[in-house]
């Protein structure tokens, strides 16, 4: 299995195969993601906001693959799409009332699209990271069974493209 | 003053000299800062909320002079620096009801740093634009005498780079 678990990186910073081997170190239970190099300097998605209690920013980024699937409006989105939820807390902007902005970051949540590794939810592998180190397998459980329920119609991912 | 309104793409998607000739069409009255091509695609510094009445999302991005400026914390941003927001009405996701994200485009917003072409404001060119037009020179005239007031102290930048 060691072949499954390098990362292969682009010029362009995408890091494919994130959906890693058994043996990686800070791979989510069930599905064995891990937290996709270079993420941090993908493209925007679409921005969000999440209410209380949890009270957070979010911004979905995605590598190259599911950039141009949205662009394209490609569904279901490719193998090799890797889509990254960065989350913060949201705080009150100290310097303009109206405007509130990320505070501490909070969650780092990954999809990867494989279709045959990941068959059974959907072709798609979850991972949900806190201080980069994945939750339990319980929080794991909970993925795909609400992605089934809610966004099937749009191959399990919520996000849009912010036009 | 054609040279000058010619706009240089790197091959990362760059716009530099944004802030643009005199003849162009659409840029901003006092600044002369025009939409930079490619931003949609430009690496992101950090989302926000804007409150009611706009009660919007918006997300921050900039070109590689900027995001290399804020990873390294460099103060002033140097020559070449251009960020845009980009923002969006918030509505409630149909999907997911304790999530809000992006609706109707809103605006877009330029700064372009030029130390010298801007000196008389800070080094900072602006523009505000509606469908891509540039809105009127009052509005724009309300630019520079907030990021004045508010945020000399980090360069006449609101928004900070989300860990």
């Amino acid at each position: 299995m060691a072949v499954l678990a390098a990362i292969f990186v682009t010029a362009a910073g995408d890091a494919l195969g994130a959906g890693a081997g058994s043996e990686a170190t800070n791979a989510s239970p069930i599905y064995g993601v891990t937290i996709p190099d270079g993420y941090r300097g993908w493209k925007l998605v679409a921005p969000a906001l999440e209410a209380d209690p949890l009270n957070e920013l979010r911004a979905v980024v995605g590598n190259s693959v599911a950039i141009e699937a949205y662009r394209a409006g490609t569904l279901p989105f490719p193998d090799g799409t890797v889509l990254v939820k960065l989350a913060w807390k949201r705080v009150q902007s100290p310097e303009f009332e109206p405007a509130s902005v990320p505070g501490a970051a909070t969650t780092v949540q990954v999809m990867v699209k494989d279709s045959k590794k990941y068959a059974a939810t959907g072709g798609w592998g979850f991972g949900r990271f806190v201080d980069g180190k994945p939750v339990d397998e319980a929080q794991h459980q909970t993925c795909f069974a609400c992605h089934e329920a809610r966004v099937r119609g749009h191959d399990h991912v919520f996000t849009r493209y912010a036009p």
